[in-house]
């Protein structure tokens, strides 16, 4: 697979953009943090997304100069109006906002409305690390895939969290993760590779497992732990969208079929300053105490290796900052009609 | 089954905390949230732990005259020190903190350390629901019974979420959830009953399916969605237990097997202020029409009734404030039997 480094991703990603009518400056930023979600391993949500941004820019549901603005403040909060800008400009200035936040008040919480996707969940919760806080994320995801428990009108989305927080040696722990068995995503790469589906990922409507991803269609995912995953997706969005007065259920956008309305997407970030709490030396070495209590435990037999939530975004950084990211040819070729459409130099080049 | 009023419950329950040396200010308090719990429905984390809270306090586990103090404070946050006391105590002074700290700051973040079980999750996520704000509790449970996915040690615990929110005329939406697909009281009341376990809850040392509950030491519990509810309960300790310097990891104590070492819990609350965010009457209107169309959803097949999270404890609550608290007979023997050693009035008197 070839592969192509992150300055060279970072630049066509800023091209596709700026011919789109983003500025200069916004355009660089979004294509940062695309290409930081593709390093990290995130691919679904890197330059992946890409073709879909920029149809649905075209399409006018995606505002293109916002007046990204805070609506309304107090010590330990505030809530974004992102005046329908792309999502990471949004979410960027958003988790901004808490970590200033956070350093006086000790906790911040942010929501953001009139955003729109903004890429993986980690990306937001990974920002406080750096300033030594942690971060937690909520969002509402684009598109209603998920019913209640034992319902079939799709109420939900996805809805994920991420939590990062730093170690002292050891990388930071990250848990990001979709309140589904398997996020929508993974669905639709099973169905490219000609793969079936495992049982538990998703249900149709007469209550049978769905195994087959090219009838995703005729079915639904599943919730982790049942109803409980249900609760988890259900609360999260009235946290992330709801509160802040952003879409939430019946009112959620596909952005997948639709490109032209804008999904008025709800998220929301924490930044916890570990300072507040205790001196952030000693909170770092108990966080590598407990993860290497975790790596090595005794192990179920035919486990080779216990997993820390980020050591696998921690470990495809290191690769792909030093050999690329991987491209797959499917990709490649919707990056090149793209380049082509919108008459920018492409990526290869 | 017998059933008690829920003065009763707490009067009988504040006169066995007097009796060990809690003073009757603080008995009542406790007794007061352990019949709330009770009266919603919560039987394995009311009157039913009374015994056991009575034996660690007997057993010099427990401060029965804590200072319960501030020890760190910022617009957003607090620290709290529980001083060994009784967690309900401790949870309480928490929450009102909280509360207090979330009319100004707009969200607070109280963390509780040197703490003890303080009963059902919910309790706390609903106190802040009364006024007007969305109610957030995370806790480090006091038994290790899950393992790192993949790993046979025991580290960690069934780390409960709670989230509380009101709606406008529709009953609050509360989640209560521990991390695992059944908490360690479920299994309890399998063996009692003489009842087998599904498969899903348990899993031995070879990776087989557990499903006597009578070999329940034999095995581990299991996290919803596999890693994903590992991550989950990793996270929640790292947040309620690490970052406030309470017990995480190696360090929790058992509360059941041992009767005499302090736990140091770790809790913590979140007050969300709706006012901060957006009218509160408008939310509340929004929370409503989304639990609305949950519940009249289009249903699988055989489903009888979509549940909303918390409709469970509601009905509990209207039913047991009218009829009293059904109480099973192996719990009126043992409440008897403390009565006894006590030497204090029992429950039916």
């Amino acid at each position: 697979m070839q592969r192509f480094s992150s300055q060279q991703l970072a630049a066509f990603t800023a091209r596709a953009f700026e011919q789109v009518g983003i500025s200069a400056h916004d355009a660089k930023r979004i294509a940062e943090l695309m290409t930081r979600a593709d390093v990290n391993g995130s691919e679904g949500h890197g330059i992946f997304r890409l073709p879909q941004y920029i149809r649905r820019i075209k399409g006018g549901a995606v505002n293109v100069k916002p007046n990204i603005r805070i609506e309304r403040e107090a010590a330990g909060m505030a809530l974004v109006n992102g005046d329908n800008g792309m999502g990471h400009l949004v979410m960027r200035f958003a988790t901004e906002k808490a970590i200033e936040k956070a350093k006086t008040a000790g906790v911040a919480w942010v929501g953001a409305k009139w955003s729109n996707h903004a890429g993986p969940a980690s990306l937001y919760a990974s920002m406080p690390v750096e300033h030594n806080m942690i971060g937690l994320y909520l969002a509402v995801g684009n598109a209603n895939h998920l019913p209640a428990w034992g319902g079939l009108d799709m109420l939900l989305s996805t809805n994920p969290i991420a939590i990062a927080m730093p170690g002292e040696n050891e990388a930071p722990v990250i848990l990001d993760m979709a309140t589904t068995v398997a996020a929508y995503g993974k669905v639709k790469t099973k169905a490219q590779r000609g793969e079936m589906m495992p049982e538990g990922w998703m249900m149709d409507r007469t209550g049978k497992a769905l195994t087959d991803p090219r009838r995703s269609n005729e079915g639904f995912l599943l919730p982790i732990g049942g109803y409980k995953g249900y609760g988890l997706a259900l609360m999260f969005g009235l946290l992330a969208g709801t509160l802040n007065g952003a879409a939430m259920g019946r009112d959620v956008v596909d952005f997948n079929a639709d490109d032209t309305t804008p999904t008025n997407t709800g998220h929301c970030i924490v930044a916890i300053n570990i300072e507040a709490f205790q001196p952030v030396a000693e909170f770092k070495k108990s966080v590598d105490a407990l993860v290497r209590d975790l790596r090595n435990s005794e192990r179920l037999p035919g486990v080779e290796h216990i997993h820390i939530p980020g050591e696998g975004a921690h470990a495809a950084r290191a690769d792909r900052l030093k050999n690329g990211v991987p491209m797959p040819p499917s990709l490649m070729e919707a990056l090149d009609k793209l380049a082509s459409e919108l008459a920018i130099m492409p990526l290869a080049k």
